[in-house]
């Protein structure tokens, strides 16, 4: 058990959405760490377990406003807020040794003309962008630790930066081909807890679709984090779906094969990758993963598939609010902290 | 087939809440009608098939503004719109000779306090209230021939009032204890196409609760319309809750028995008051409904259990955007008419 | 209103599966038809109704032993049963001039050792195979009018082959490319009634996954007809998925281009194709279609998506119990008899 | 951190159903517990996180064979077996020291008899129901701590005999009429993982159904325990319902009032009774609680309604897997073993 005054300060803005309460659920049961503050324009002085009654007898907090002295009072701020946010805030906050992990976009291009391009609106503080890191972690720990902001990846990159690093982080593989196609589906929680008709149960159940075609927001920040952790171009086709559950990511990935890697150990080659990771699984050749073994856990599963030749399909699943955001943003902070780095996040996925 | 130009010509006025669009459903299908005009405040010119995708191919309508010219080129008009919409529109189109079928409360009272009280609304036109009939074709077909103004009832008073009628509509039968209980469940489309964050797929899927305690706006109808057919004054209790369904209604209904039934052949009464009636199937003794049975039908299924000797129970399962509001308003409009009254509505519910 | 005499008699072998219920609901709502016998093993002498309650009302058939004599007093035989039944009884009802309408795959390939390979099945009868059709009516219509024997296609394959056709099925267009990949979507009563753990509602629910990998049965049968129908050999990524949906089917196809093709316009091309298909729509050009639009219906709904130069994505929805089973199979049976093609098929599709 | 040497040795028999595999999540994540064996008939030499994938990771044991030495060098044996099994077990377990926890009905009944009509099992220990104790810990705590065998509650009694005790163990209340109703509702995981048509998915999908008239086995069970605890005999109406969700339970329970309570204060009461039992939340009074506040956690909460003078509408929620099994069972365990009693129960429950 930690001593009290030894725990670390939390402050989270933007409480009320589904990051947001997944980030609270987590924090809440985290070994090292205490909530100090959680901001909601809209529900200032509202017990936050009025809110969500789930949190009835796990927490006293109420919301408050979005006071930058309360923030600075902390040592480490999650903003759970709508893009452009946490922009405005990054630099007085890591100019009182407080650790910005960002769960929004702001932090997660290099380049700003490429966010404003996507994202409408013009960045505040492009500077801050060199030395941000995206907060990939299996992919990028060691700069993560020495990092002051963290852009926290979009749901969709984690399952396709994750499924593809073994092939194009490697210096000896050489794929030639980076026509890469990502078949993703996610749960509806995926659309955030915001007021629209395409979110309302009668239109969302009972039914499947695609969505944000030709330009979802996560295929820059793909294409972008791509380069940058492999030094390669890829050519992506990027096609989401909206599937009819709560929870839940499934991106079918399809990597074609030059004739040299025909014969080559895919599985041998991801399991070494791999082999050190907590968080992820590399399961035996061939599985079939299904999002429900994963469920409100921070895991994330991988298989591998030859259906020809010349073509090798990766399925990649993981809960879009956990690895896909909360979960995975815990695990950045216990790096940042030095904490063991499944603190909090041990939990065993819900089944069924 | 019916010649063109002896089709019925129907306006529907607000067509894109979910009974608006089931109307258009229903109506689109009907071999006696043809749809003139569906009016739309926020989509005037749009198609309606680009808004309802399910029915490219099957209207080429558009939207259009609320036009008191084109209603009143119709001969019968619906009203899918919010309470207090149809009260401004009835007086003239009855004058004009068309006739008014509403979905909404403004014609399900003769009281027109208790409809100001429950509703927040002043009534505009309560001398139409002495002269509109409650909807409830079964029990009250008579009347409802002969009128110009319909007020189409609401999901759980359909059940209530259908389940509860043999016992209190027969004057041989005198059930002394009118304490009853009903406890009643309904699919999320029920509470309509509404913007609210409690109708959003995350909140709901996954998830039963009860809502509209303790003054949900179906107990005064019940029980004044109980009154109303029945001349007896009921003592309802009245429960409502949420099925993570997006249609189907269910209703268990107690009803407490004197010394004198305990023996009694309810199943014989309830067979012989609804032998002739083409949507209401009582089924045999002690069966199991489930709404499925009933899914995008007009079609009512009750079924009797007598668990103690001085209890009966009441299962009632309907559709509750047909027989529970679309379906039945288009039952109220064959009536109307002199048409077959099971004409438009003679499909088989879907299964699965 | 057709004469009762000059009805076509139907027989159903099967019909306690989703796809027989699914045939049940539409037959008895067709206006030239008559349903004379329904078998199952399982429910001989049991009311038909009785073990499908949204029937009650709508048939007073009992189910009846597999009996050739009831069947060769039908004009036609539709057999909703485990694959390899139907190959023996076809032979008998032709020779009677019992038209044959399989759901199993016994008569869908011309090759029987396929069928053998994917099936585990001897075929009883290769020479019928010779004169059987398959049925994709829009693709195979002139051939099938003439048969006797229809080997109605798979879900999978209804909206891969329909999805393809404008491209491959035109002599002037010549996509050089033939490594497609289908990334599929199917709901759950797309497994059928079987008694499995993988199709319990706590396992599908909340979940999403892959399976059939690497040898679904439905890629040799894409495979076959292609060549059959088009004259040429697809190299066919096929990988379906499970979605947490009843009925439904979505499946995105991604298609090569030739740098011939870059700014071809593949939208004019699919409209024209298909401008005389009442059950097919072409929805405008990078439309995002939703299973939910053609439930309970025979429609498809096909959009295009070019995401990059070189890509053409194409976007296919259906129900695959109706425009992927017994509808297709419906339709069918009224190119055999020359009904109206669309005779019992108009129903608009269920929404919400 | 407990040392190894001194943590629970646990053994659980049934281990593949749903409350089996919610138990081993459970106790996986206990911090003074060890597993040392999970027996299946059916798995036997089967790594468990090969059954259940969601488990990868987080156990490395295998399925065994029900070796009654393996069990005896346990601490405590968790049956969650069909009914009939622990009965067969337990009195060579406690004569060795072992702890038994009963997750099937065979030691909830004082009376054999009852037992046996209700379940159609003969009792092969009649002599141990006298000694051993109904493990519902809020109202039975004392009893429970020194004894050998707990009988784990059903889920439907454990919502209404704790939603119930505030009224009926207060020997200062005396309400007289004891005809209660209780009009539950229960999430789909609660019918297990047994193969039935009933339960698959595209049965119970958007679909709400009653089950379990006249004589559920969880009314006997709910009457004599009532008996057992209160010393009073309850007419209980019992109508059990299915509802198109995973996991939850919802208790509406309707108790009549002698005028002498009208005015009485039950809030303040219940909020007494329970002041100090972390697992029971009395919401504020006129609360709607919903299952979702309860997913995956051992919480149970209780809002009093007066819709009348003389009725009060009690409602109860619950996690039918945890606190209606799994949760509850460990609870018992905590106490058996003087642990605190929220170990390994802390978990908040998950939302959305």
């Amino acid at each position: 058990m930690v001593e009290k005054n030894k725990l670390i300060k939390v402050g989270i803005v933007g409480g009320t959405g589904y990051t947001g309460i997944e980030l609270i659920r987590i924090l809440s049961q985290h070994p090292y760490v205490t909530i100090s503050v959680i901001t909601s324009r809209k529900e200032i002085g509202e017990p936050v377990s009025n809110l969500y009654t789930n949190l009835r007898g796990h927490t006293s907090l109420l919301f408050s406003s979005l006071d930058i002295n309360k923030l600075l009072a902390c040592d480490v701020v999650f903003f759970a807020t709508p893009h452009g946010i946490a922009m405005n805030f990054a630099k007085k906050l890591i100019e009182h040794n407080v650790k910005v992990i960002d769960l929004s976009a702001d932090f997660r291009f290099k380049d700003p003309l490429i966010f404003q391009e996507y994202y409408n609106i013009e960045h505040s503080c492009p500077e801050l962008l060199q030395i941000s890191e995206y907060g990939i972690v299996e992919l990028n720990r060691k700069s993560i630790k020495s990092a002051n902001i963290i852009g926290n990846p979009g749901c969709y990159p984690t399952t396709i930066l994750l499924g593809l690093a073994p092939l194009f982080k490697n210096p000896n593989i050489n794929l030639v081909d980076l026509n890469i196609i990502a078949d993703c589906k996610s749960g509806i929680s995926g659309s955030g807890r915001k007021l629209e008709i395409n979110s309302l149960f009668s239109e969302k159940s009972e039914n499947f679709q695609a969505y944000g075609l030709p330009k979802h927001r996560h295929k820059p920040e793909i294409i972008a984090n791509f380069n940058h952790l492999y030094k390669k171009d890829i050519d992506l086709i990027f096609v989401p779906h909206l599937v009819p559950m709560i929870r839940g990511m499934f991106s079918t990935i399809y990597v074609k094969l030059n004739k040299d890697y025909i014969d080559y150990n895919f599985q041998n080659l991801y399991e070494k990758f791999y082999k050190d990771e907590h968080f992820i699984d590399i399961m035996p050749y061939s599985s079939l993963p299904d999002t429900k073994s994963v469920k409100a856990s921070n895991k994330i599963r991988i298989s591998l598939h030859k259906v020809t030749n010349n073509l090798l399909v990766i399925l990649v699943v993981q809960d879009n609010l956990v690895k896909g955001a909360a979960g995975q943003a815990v695990q950045n902070m216990n790096l940042l902290f030095n904490l063991p780095e499944i603190s909090g996040l041990e939990t065993v996925p819900i089944f069924p």
